[in-house]
């Protein structure tokens, strides 16, 4: 494996020096194979570690403690379906600690029973979804209430979409990578096509809403 | 319009008279009809409007920055489709203020073409839609980029979805209180949802790693 020196290893990651020498010290990134009392060297792990975390912090603007979750998770022999527990988990955070309506809880369990979804109830994923029913229903959003199957149709062709893709995987390592990264960029992709989306249509509901 | 003390405005909006004092001093609330030195009274008007940064604030996660342009959208007699462009700038943010590559912007145009959206490509939308592209360019994560098209079919759905819900709103302010707080809200619900869809086609990914 090629190794090199912190300067490479910041031009390639597209970090400065000093940042990598942050998560090095907050133990996210592991320490390079020690040359001389003052210099080290990495290697392709390292970099891959760095593209990992600076995706998590960039992009999913997610807090170090978080980014800590995800890297451990990975870092930890552990499966495809692990990391995507965990990167799930920390995708949906605790922002938003309120407890679900057991009138939401009883219309999400339907929405998913329809689609015949085999899902983890307890999960904060779960809770989440729970959660936005009760917010929708408390802000009288019943219009969109109302499509919520509609909605986990077009969820569940993500979702499969998701997992399909990850099939393609060469192999463990790429697959948990592709889990953390593409949910994390696959979020932020699907949420800014459903705004242009939006935009599309928007130009029909103002042509009627002006005759 | 019936009108209500303080005390009463904080129970029916569910948050606490020092919030909303706080709101009022910001000048993202309206201030209430005074009836003596240090006594106002508020109507309907004033908790719809703290019902909607509620919703920014908790449910959205949005900055008070924020929260104040999508306000100053609502109350300025805007329309649906300015209160739509507000909305979806603010949620996009400009957290990542990367260029997207050229390749990116052609991949997105093509996709786009695709579809056959008329959507703005100036709008923080669709750089936002570029960037996440470039992202997954960047991350190598082609499996998720060789889908591109199946995720804008996926994102149209839930775009007509959306529109389609305001139609039945029921005249132009709760036309532009479903835009604002209906992406806010749908968007929470619809990544909630596309987890518990992961969820039940990771099961299948597990069966066939495993044999």
């Amino acid at each position: 494996m090629p190794e090199m020196r912190m300067a490479e290893l910041a031009r390639r990651s597209d970090l400065s020096v000093p940042t990598i020498k942050y998560y090095l010290r907050e133990g996210l990134l592991q320490p390079g194979r020690r040359t001389s009392v003052n210099q080290a060297v990495y290697d392709t792990e390292h970099l891959e570690r760095l593209r990992l975390i600076r995706a998590l912090v960039t992009v999913a603007g997610l807090p170090l403690a978080r980014v800590r979750l995800v890297v451990a998770a990975v870092s930890d022999n552990s499966s495809v379906l692990d990391a995507m527990a965990v990167t799930q988990d920390v995708l949906v955070g605790d922002r938003d600690a309120q407890t679900p309506s057991d009138e939401a809880l009883s219309v999400l369990a339907a929405a998913v029973r329809d689609r015949g979804w085999d899902c983890e109830e307890s999960s904060p994923a779960y809770l989440s979804a729970a959660r936005a029913v009760t917010e929708l229903s408390r802000e009288n959003l019943t219009l969109v209430l109302d499509r919520l199957g509609d909605y986990a149709e077009a969820a569940d062709s993500v979702g499969r979409i998701d997992l399909e893709s990850l099939e393609g995987a060469d192999g463990i390592d790429a697959a948990i990578r592709g889990v953390v990264l593409g949910n994390v960029l696959r979020r932020s992709l699907l949420e800014s096509l459903v705004l242009l989306a939006q935009q599309h249509y928007a130009k029909d509901f103002s042509g009627s809403a002006g005759t």
